[in-house]
């Protein structure tokens, strides 16, 4: 098995897909400004889901969760620039109404369609402009354009597209999500898109999709909250003619796709976390169990005085053990090992004198990896999270104003 | 019952006490600087502690339990610059010869001196400025030098006295706390002394102590990191002459004082947290269960998106709600009730028009509050925060360097 990848794919690189996407009137308009799109299929897809575990959900992933129960589907509907969250009975309604549209617009079922919104909580959508929007959206090979019509204040559109062979046919898997505040594990204001060729079983991709997300964008943090929107969603169309990937080395070749496709979005989220200048990869070693390697990594990676520490290349390491104390994760503090990249900081628990002029100096990267060896069993897990800047401050503390 | 502020008051004010502090070179010389101090009881206290619930615990912490456990404490020695953590076995030699030079100065046995450090983890104590610090401090009605030595980052001072009546006596409390960073509940690196000349019974006075920190001190957050040397001790010279307190009505007075101190110094720490511009209080009214209504306090409070909007007079209150939906807190969405200082912005679940440019005035005031209603219990709970700025970035991003 081995995957390569597709330099400028996008969601509609797999074949039967095509998408589209308009600037309807949500967000302000600038150049390149996008706030609307919609993905289909050429036919009835296999579909899975991941959403998130906040307990304030937004009525379009409530709306997401009962059409992917119901039927096969078929099309996804997106604005970005409003949540539809926490707006009472409306938000369903409006998010229904969401789906009807595109359904019209298509000729299938509202069932059929899938719906996700990110942007601004406690705002009911403007109804009349999305109903516009839907109606205006053209479709063809524009998967780049649905990349840059789910961005809120990302920077730049996340897209990945890898293909691989499995039952002597080759399978495009393609990726494209927007982070990139209110990011943190079990999702966050994290929408994630992959469409496939594969003909694959639901349950199978169901259960490769949640493989791939929990070691991959369920390991992203940006600032401790998540959102009530996060949505995974992947549609597989089944035009590549393999036969159906139900398990065995089948599925393993898709798991090994969907979560290459997952992890280059997940790092390029973190990355480019709001007002971020670096990427920070937290990787813990030798834990107990897998959920305590987790655990102990995405504490460390949330850290937020560890995230300040990047920012101005301080190896003040103190802080990640810090943080390792409060994960709640299984160690023995006298066998604790930590690197800041190559640079050993901590030995059997104890400082190793280090250059600090080199520490600092590496920590200057445009990406700085912290690795954490608890020296407890075999498990281990990475996490990704970005470095805490003034600028994260600006864009949050005038977001609505 | 009820206390009186005693105005100006400090750690000395309580009968039978005597502080000192010198600037011993573990923090650099400027107007007003002290790193090293001292608190010593004219005899045999009874002494209450809470510690850090970080796995990662310095030195000085595992031999103030030690100690308070074997003996009556008679005084405690603290020194501010560096953390005496995660530096090996050298902590524990360093934090017991601590004790020692204490004791032999006031010729006392190590057992009853309690010993704290704060400051960057991961680095030696130098022992040698150490032992001419001690041998330096002055003791005297110095109280307030005490409360000085023991800030880090903090900008001033934190003190606060009252003083009640027990047992036809006067009994007063007298409290100082240090911040300002890496504050979050269960502790942090937070630093908290609290002297009374009240006569109470070891037990009783313990109880009495966690009643108050669990309400207060623990319901402080920062940053979400707590630290590894977080310390609330309180010494009870008994001088006041009141029957001793084991239960009861004299109990329950001395609880009072002891909680309206914690208190106060809860709040300043969280006013005074770095780089902080405002006091952010929340409070959740209405919940199922005590613990249920201090995890949304808390998790509301802590949200550095809630934190960044509060600096920027951004009535964002969806952060709010969807803080509440990750905490773990039982709610039940169509009862949510949300108001901004005095202007409700939610009502059953539904936004209400709000004239944003009066939401906007009223978070500019130097406090701002939630208050967050469940509607689905009698529980209650109350947490302190502060906003995030760029110079809280700024403070963190270049502390060791």
């Amino acid at each position: 098995m081995s995957i390569t990848l597709v330099p400028n794919g996008s969601l509609t690189t797999p074949h039967g897909f095509q998408a589209g996407a308009v600037l309807a009137g949500l967000k302000s308009p600038g150049e390149g400004v996008l706030d609307m799109a919609l993905l289909v299929a050429s036919r009835s897809c296999a579909g899975a889901g991941v959403f998130t575990r906040n307990r304030i959900v937004a009525a379009p992933v409530v709306i997401s969760r009962e059409h992917l129960h119901a039927v096969r589907p078929r099309a996804v509907v997106v604005n970005s620039g409003t949540a539809n969250s926490v707006v009472g009975e409306q938000g369903f309604t409006d998010a229904r109404e969401m789906t009807r549209l595109a359904a019209e617009k298509l000729g299938i079922q509202p069932e059929e369609v899938l719906v996700c919104s990110t942007g601004v909580i406690g705002v009911e959508l403007p109804m009349g402009i999305v109903r516009h929007g839907i109606r205006d959206i053209a479709l063809g090979d524009n998967g780049h354009d649905f990349a840059r019509a789910i961005m809120t204040t990302d920077t730049h559109p996340k897209e990945t597209v890898v293909s691989t062979r499995i039952g002597r046919r080759d399978v495009i898997v393609a990726g494209a999500a927007k982070g990139a505040g209110m990011i943190h594990p079990d999702m966050a204001t994290m929408l994630a898109f992959l469409t496939t060729d594969a003909d694959v079983d639901p349950a199978c991709l169901q259960r490769v999709l949640t493989t791939a997300v929990d070691a991959s964008l369920n390991m992203v943090t940006i600032d401790g909250d998540n959102s009530t929107n996060d949505t995974v969603l992947v549609l597989a169309s089944g035009e590549a003619g393999n036969p159906t990937i139900t398990d065995g080395e089948a599925e393993a070749a898709l798991q090994e796709a969907v979560s290459h496709v997952c992890t280059t979005l997940a790092k390029e989220i973190a990355r480019d976390g709001e007002g971020a200048t670096k990427l920070i990869e937290v990787r813990v070693e030798g834990a107990r169990t897998l959920q305590d390697a987790r655990l102990a990594a995405r504490t460390v990676a949330g850290s937020i005085l560890l995230k300040a520490a990047v920012y101005g290349n301080d190896p003040n390491w103190g802080r990640a053990i810090a943080a390792l104390g409060r994960s709640g994760a299984a160690f023995d503090q006298s066998k604790l090992v930590l690197y800041i990249n190559d640079i050993c900081v901590l030995d059997g628990g104890a400082p190793i004198p280090f250059f600090k002029e080199a520490a600092i100096a590496t920590m200057r990267q445009a990406e700085v990896g912290f690795v954490l060896r608890l020296g407890l069993g075999d498990e281990s897990a990475t996490a990704w999270s970005c470095d805490l800047t003034e600028e994260y401050v600006r864009i949050n503390s005038a977001y609505t104003t």
